[in-house]
């Protein structure tokens, strides 16, 4: 039975403490067997059999659950670069789009790269990752927006997920946007989604939810419940965009449809935080994209006063949040949105974990739990958060292994 | 000769051009001896008998000047990690001072550091800067506030600048605070500064620069004027901590002594911006330290729309910017001061140069110039800064010497 010992500060994050307690044990000490944690807990209370099994010296340092990134479009054909430079200059993201550029610009080069160049860029970022501390990482389709290409990336998403140390969790977004060829008739996309696509995704297990982009220029809320309500018929689990870029009503929409998590939420009302505080619903925050885009960030306070638990994650795309660097949008979640240190780890932990349904098994250091987890070469998560450095990961374990 | 080639785009940053045109080069070669840049131009220019010469092939990617942070507190005692924690939680600037917190408590662990000691923890931070493509450092004393540390302080620079890769620019900055022991008589400690310290550091010529911050709660204009134009008389150069947190008169303070620099001005009037645009001074930009206090960004557009030119630098230091990751703040220049990348590039660059005044050594990447480059794991300018990876920087050139 392999031994952590010597840890300065030990983050066990249990599932069932409120947000802001983040398990944090000082002098602490980690076992586990297989693939499973065994034990944690403070160094003096380790059972005196467990001195005989061979001890991994951290040497003063933060250990940590294994990250998990709740939300991201992992997998896309090309980048924007240039875009972000137009933007920077003064140009509208009307008039990028009006030149073929923003979403429709990554579908059409999506649509044109093979699964297997999908396939190997998708994996190089999730190396990168990983090496960031990241053992979990839920990933979205749309960007494909037709049948072949939707299934083409919920494809890719299987494949790594059976190659790949890092556990992937899909989520098909059909609904992204309506793309160009079906923008003179809506409802034959929706027929499309909920007719052809949803039933052979979920008759191939392709992906485990079923997000909406609930937003002016995506969805409206009666076609996000259209869609969605057929998804959970299918047995997938719902996920919503709600509020990004205004109070769209995404966020009841979510509540009423018992959606595991509503995302971003930038402009959520607030009837909107009412209901998610009686709906169970977790809130994804998206630092990330609120800083790329200039926009407002989640009113975490409100939320989390409301006792709606916030999740934070990357949302890693090409157009509005280029960077998967996840502790930088933890240090952005404690800044702009004065989540504490222990509630923005436990927000990319255990509440990222119930944000795809998987509290009960990862997100925490507890016994039983799967044994992900990190070494931080700092000496506590106050430091971690506060002092930005480019990677102050330094070790991770995954399903009990090296990595 | 060594030869860099197969470079998909390469940044010269001519000291001379305006600051938008960052002087890129798609297809380039750079070739150097010594530690001097000998040619910088299209691969299909380089003259025909460099083809037998030793290349390194860069496999499409950026080149760029090694980079330049010209403005850091590189060297203190302790941490305020907890402070971060307690900000966040709603505590006070006021309340934290009033714990013990806050500056004070830097001074404090800075004064208890040995020499060694200080040596030891600046030198790791230079490792993580050059690893980050950061070939020369500006750094600031203003933690011992006494005679016998602030000389402690400039010391460590003196050592350090001897022992490591990375080129230091010492700045004397006596004038960040009035330390507690002086509180109750300032025009004592201005004394001090004017009579003992300047006439000392110059004598040992252990600063190039002298560095006033000038601010409420730090030190009048009347009080910056009487230091800085004494460190003028004992041939110092002037920078200034200037409109950080308020339009206080530090702008028209620098543009009158003809200051090399004025830094922060997160709140520089219109009289500020033209006085700096008739006085040639160099604006530096401190975008972490307005991500990490919250505070409003340096107006840069109005700035360069001036005339005046925008270096970009990390301010690192334990309280307002622990982070010296110069590519974020670079990034965070872009997305939060809508300068374009050629723009942050060159104010990492040549436009830093000249805020340390070494515009006609460093910075560009043209023949004559010191060998500091960097080979940036990013096919372009636009990609590097707009999609934010931990450490895009792969391989750095220190005068002529792989590092």
């Amino acid at each position: 039975m392999p031994i952590l010992r010597n840890i300065a500060q030990l983050a066990t994050c249990p599932s069932g403490n409120p947000q802001e307690d983040a398990g944090l044990i000082d002098n602490a000490a980690v076992a586990w067997t297989g693939d499973t944690i065994r034990w944690a807990g403070p160094a003096g209370d380790m059972p005196p059999e467990y001195n005989s099994e061979p001890a991994i010296d951290c040497e003063r340092r933060l250990v940590i659950p294994g990250l998990i990134d709740c939300h991201t479009h992992l997998c896309f054909g090309g980048w924007r670069a240039d875009e972000f430079a137009q933007r920077i200059a003064g140009a509208s993201y009307q008039e990028i789009a009006a030149a073929g550029g923003g979403i429709s610009s990554t579908v059409t080069a999506t649509r044109a790269a093979s699964l297997g160049e999908l396939r190997r860029k998708a994996s190089l970022t999730l190396d990168a990752m990983l090496r960031l501390g990241v053992t979990t990482v839920e990933c979205k389709s749309g960007y494909g927006l037709d049948t072949a290409n939707e299934l083409k990336l919920l494809e890719v998403y299987r494949l790594l997920n059976q190659a790949h140390p890092v556990d992937l969790v899909a989520t098909f977004l059909g609904a992204h946007v309506v793309p160009a060829e079906h923008r003179n008739l809506r409802a034959r996309y929706v027929g499309l989604l909920c007719d052809e696509l949803i039933p052979a995704i979920a008759r191939e297990g392709l992906a485990q939810f079923c997000d909406a982009f609930v937003e002016n220029g995506a969805f409206t809320v009666a076609e996000a419940r259209r869609i969605l309500s057929r998804a959970a018929e299918y047995g997938l689990q719902i996920k919503i965009h709600a509020d990004q870029l205004s109070d769209f009503g995404g966020a009841l929409l979510a509540a009423e449809l018992g959606a595991v998590s509503a995302e971003h939420l930038e402009y959520i009302s607030k009837e909107g935080i009412e209901a998610l505080a009686g709906s169970g619903t977790v809130a994804v925050s998206l630092p990330l994209a609120s800083f790329y885009l200039g926009e407002a960030y989640l009113p975490a306070r409100e939320l989390l006063t409301a006792g709606v638990p916030v999740a934070v994650a990357t949302d890693f795309n090409p157009g509005s949040a280029p960077s998967f660097h996840l502790p930088l949008a933890m240090t952005m979640a404690c800044v702009n949105q004065h989540m504490t240190p222990q509630e923005v780890l436990n927000g990319a932990t255990t509440v990222a974990a119930r944000a795809i349904s998987a509290s009960d098994r990862i997100g925490s250091l507890l016994p039983g739990y799967k044994a992900d987890l990190v070494i931080v070469d700092m000496p506590s998560l106050n430091q971690w958060l506060y002092q930005f450095v480019p990677n102050a990961c330094i070790k991770v374990l995954k399903n009990g292994l090296w990595v």
